[in-house]
C-alpha cells in the first residue's frame, strides 16, 4: 500500500497559482495516475487528525510518497522518528521537490538539504544518467519540463547510491535531480520537479517516473519492527 | 586542532575496569599518541562546562574525536545541531567504539547504529580491506587484538563509502570496523575497538589508526559556515 | 533466460572430489534447483562447441552465471568481448567462487581478483550484513557451512556499489563474499562459496541465495545492443 | 614524479587548429602549469620509443596523465597491462578529455566509455557538486568555459566513487565531467575539458583543477608490486 502524502496548503490558498493547476491538490493528481497504473494507495495530508499519518496508516504503508514546503516545521519530531523506523524497517520512501527540506529527508540523509533556486519558469532538461535503472524504464534520454523552478548546485546531499536523473535549466544550472539512497531495508527516492506554480505533475513522463519509483521502492518482503542493539552470549 | 571529547565516566568509576586501564581517561591515552605524533590537539570531556565543547572550543576545531558510551542521552539536541554544521562545513569527525549510539552518529548517518554484542574477551583481528586507503597505512594484513568485546553484523548505518576494516572475532562473528562517509564538506571514521575494559587504546597500531584518521579527517580548506538555500535570480 | 556455464573439467577428472560430489557437473546440481523454482534456464559448458556460448545462445541469455578454475585462458578474448558487450547492454552476470580469476571477471571489473587461500575444509559463516537486499531474502542473520576454502582479503576488487555477504572463517580470515556491481545497464554478482571438494552447491540456502541472484539479475527491460559514441548535431 | 603523455599527432598536423594553440603540444602546456606549481613531473608522447614509457619511466612514475584520441589503437595491450598493474599497486592515472576511449580508460574501468559528443564552440558551465573534494579546491561555484566540444550523457561508466563536477552545455546536454574512482590501491580521476581545438589548457582554473588532480592522485605510500593470489596455509 502506497501512501501519498501532501502538505496540501498551497493548494488550498487563494492567488496561488497551485490552486488553479491542482485545485484538488497534488496528491489527487498523483493517486489518478497511480490509479491507471492499478497501483494500491491513498492519499493523506497535514491538516487531517494526526497529520494525516496516525499509527494504523503508517503501519500499513510500504510506500511514503512526501511533498511539503511550507509547514516543514509543523511535523512532530515524534511522527519523524516514527516515519525513520518505518523506513529501516523497509518502508519506501519518495521525497518531492521542496520536500529537500523536509524534516524527514534531514533526519534520514543527516546533510542540510540546502541548495540555491530560482522561479523564472525556465526550461528544464532531465536527463538520465542511469539508463539501466528501474526509475528510468520507458523513458528516451531525457524529459523535458518547458517551464519549472531551478534548482541548482551545490545540493548538500549524501552522495547518492545511484544517480538516476541530473537536469539542466536554461538558465545555466545543473541538479542531481533524481537521486537514490538505502538506509536500513528502505529505499529512498529524492525527484526534484514539482514545484506547486507549474503544471509538472500532469506531465506524463513525471507520472511514469513516480511510478517507477513507486515500484522501485516497494519493499521485496514484510517491513521490520525497529532494529536494537542485542546481546547475543552465544559462542561459535 | 584536533579535539578528543571523552564522555569520561565509565573512568572514574570505582571498580570498573576502566578506572584501572584508563585512570586519567580515554582521552588521556590518545592525547599521549597524538602529541608523540606531534598532532596539535586537546582534550575535552561531558563535566566540563557546556560539555566541554563550548563555542570557542568548538569553532576551533578541525577533528573532532568522540568517545560516548553510558551518557548519549545528557548531549542535548542543540550541541549535536553544532557539531552537525560544522561537520557539514569541514570538520572531520571520528566516532570511537560505542559511539555507534551517540546522537552525533545517528544524526549524521540517519540509521540507528544498532548491532549484536557480546563481552567475553574474545580474541579479534581487524583485517585491512582497503589497503592503499591513508587511514591504513603502516599497517600489515591485519591487527590483532588479543582481548575484545564483540561487535557483531547487521550493523544499522548506511554502506560506507569506503570500507577500510572488517573484523574477525572468536566467537564466530564478523563486523564492519572502519567505515568512512563524507557529509557536506566533512570527513567522517567509525572505529569499532576501544571498549573501556580492555587497554585497546594502549595498542600501538590502534594508535597509528587513529593518528592516520586524525590526519585523513582533517580538511583540506577554512571550515565554511552552516549551508542554506540561497536564491539565485541571475540568467545564464 | 538463464545460462548456467560451467568449465565442467574438474568434476570428469577421476580422483578429483568434484567427481564424486558432482558427477553430472555442478550446472547440472544449479539446474535442479533452479527448476525447483520455476527459473527459465538452460546448461552450457567450456567443451561444447563454440565454449558453450554461441551467439544464438548468448543472444538469448537474460542472466549468466559462470563457473571456471582451470581452464581460463581457454577462454577466447573474442567471446569475452561478446559477454561485456552483452553485459553492458543490460545481462546480467553472476560469478561463481574461483571465477574471480576468469578473464570476464577481470574485465568487467578492472582489477585482478587477487587474494588468498586455504584449503582445510574448514567451517565457514556467511554473514548477512545488508538484510534488505534481495539477494538476501528468506535468510536468517548467517549461513553457516561446515567444511568450505578458505579466500581472505584483501580481495582486489572494485569497492561493491553494495556489499550483501562477508564471510568468517575458523581460521581466523574474513572475506566479502557477496558483491554487487552495476556496469553499463548489467548487474553482476560475485559469491564466493562453491569450491569442487566441498558440497557448497547442494546446500539449499546457497541455492537459495543463487535463486535470489537470478532474478536480482534480471534486466527489467529489453537488452540494448553495444553501445557506442554518438555525434549530436541537434541544438537545443 | 608525475609523468605527463601526451598522444602528440594532433598538434603536429598541419591545418588542425591544435597546431595553432598547442604548436609544442598539449603536454607542455601543462608541464608549464605543472612548473609553477613546483609539481616535479617530466613529459612523454606516443611517438617516442617504447611509446614514451619505457619501463625505467612508468617504474618512477606516481601519477600518470594521459591524453589520447586519434590513435588509441596503436598502443599495445602490453603496456596497458604494465598501466594496469602499476595503477592498482598505489599509481595515480589522471585520464584526459577523449581518452574516454583510451584503452586504459577501459581496462580499468569496465564499461564502453561512450557518449554523445558535439563540436560547435558552445559554452560550457563546470558544475562544482562536492565542494568539499581537494580536487575543487580553490575554486567558485563554477568554471566557464567560453567554447568547449559538448560531451552528452549517458556515459558509459561505472557510477563515481566521488562525482566533483557536472558540466552544463550552452545546447542543452549535461555530462558528468569530473569522476573518480580507485581501483586497486591506485586513484583515477577522468577530466571531461580539454579538446585540442579550444585553449581549454591555458584556462587557468582549469590548470588549478589538473594540479589539484596531481595532488590528490599522489600514493600514500611506495608502490606496490602487482598483486596476485597467494596461498595461506596459517591456521589461527
Amino acid at each position: 500500500m502506497i501512501t501519498i502524502w501532501n502538505e496540501y496548503r498551497s493548494e488550498r490558498t487563494p492567488d496561488n497559482p497551485a490552486a488553479e493547476l491542482y485545485p484538488e491538490g497534488i496528491h489527487t493528481v498523483l493517486s489518478s495516475a497511480f490509479a491507471q497504473a492499478r497501483l494500491d494507495h491513498r492519499t493523506a495530508y497535514l491538516d487531517q487528525p494526526e497529520y494525516g499519518l496516525p499509527d494504523p496508516v503508517l503501519e500499513n504503508t510500504d510506500v511514503l510518497f512526501w511533498w511539503g514546503y511550507l509547514a516543514h516545521d509543523e511535523i512532530p519530531d515524534a511522527l519523524v522518528d516514527r516515519i525513520q523506523e518505518r523506513v529501516l524497517g523497509g518502508m519506501g520512501l519518495v521525497l518531492l521537490h521542496s520536500s529537500h527540506h523536509a524534516k524527514v529527508f534531514k533526519r534520514m540523509l543527516g546533510t542540510s538539504g540546502s541548495l540555491t533556486y530560482r522561479v523564472r519558469g525556465e526550461k528544464e532538461r532531465l536527463w538520465v544518467v542511469n539508463p539501466g535503472h528501474p526509475i528510468a524504464a520507458g523513458l528516451g534520454a531525457f524529459v523535458e519540463l518547458p517551464q519549472a523552478e531551478m534548482y541548482g548546485e551545490p545540493f548538500d546531499i549524501p552522495q547518492p547510491d545511484e544517480l538516476v536523473f541530473v537536469s539542466w535549466f536554461e538558465g545555466g544550472e545543473v541538479f542531481r535531480s533524481g537521486c537514490c539512497w538505502q538506509r536500513g531495508r528502505g529505499r529512498i527516492f529524492y525527484f526534484r520537479p514539482g514545484h506547486e506554480a507549474f503544471p509538472i505533475y500532469h506531465n506524463a513522463q513525471v507520472q511514469q517516473i513516480l511510478i517507477n519509483a513507486a515500484r522501485w521502492a516497494t519493499p521485496a518482503g514484510p517491513i521490520e519492527p525497529p532494529v536494537t542493539s542485542r546481546r547475543d552470549d552465544a559462542l561459535e
